[in-house]
């Protein structure tokens, strides 16, 4: 699979674009408010930083409340997210989505449970 | 700048390796003993999911300790690691490695603080 982006909660969105931006050349390619948060990607030369600021409740605003701000998730990209899941379910993987649901830019999204990964939030993508 | 890994703090590198790799069709590229940790890179199609699991007191030990598995830092590829750190400087970004260091497969390496960068623990990589 294809690395996708890094998904990183903040309370200022503003201020990483400008300090991402210039510490890695990394222009806007999309942005959008989406599910009650400011989402924008940030461009690399291979796949993105998604900065995800909350102005509602939700997953990201209680993220940031309990671990600060950081690191999200890891989002790989596939081209056929079902089978993917399906993968996943077969290797006894736990998922948060057991069906892919729309997500910012247009994807279809689904995460795995960090607790089957090794700590880690993944997300299937597909484009 | 070009994403080239995350790093995934672990506990048992030997089963995320099995895992990552049956969930992303990630084989490992790289291996190594470095700096106290087995280091794994697993290759996806841009970048690599770098696996580090501590033998002996350090960094990744201390963050397993505070922190438990999961994502440790997001690695850019750059071809002037002190260009980057010298935009890092004037942007008023402070560097955990005021000059680069060797790292792992021979590369140089060199730390952002995560308390100028969102919290986020950012790594150039020169190759």
């Amino acid at each position: 699979m294809e690395f996708h982006h890094a998904g990183i909660a903040t309370d200022d969105a503003a201020h990483l674009r400008e300090l991402f931006g210039g510490l890695f050349d990394a222009p806007v390619a999309h942005e959008e408010r989406f599910d009650g948060m400011d989402v924008l990607f940030l461009e690399l030369d291979d796949g993105y930083f998604e900065l995800l600021e909350p102005h509602e409740d939700g997953a990201i605003g209680r993220y940031l409340d309990s671990h600060g701000p950081g690191i999200h998730h890891l989002a790989l990209a596939t081209d056929d997210i079902e089978s993917a899941l399906a993968t996943a379910d077969e290797m006894g993987v736990a998922a948060i989505d057991k069906e892919p649901r729309p997500g910012a830019w247009g994807h279809e999204v689904a995460f795995l449970h960090p607790k089957s990964t090794g700590g880690v939030l993944i997300e299937f993508v597909q484009h």
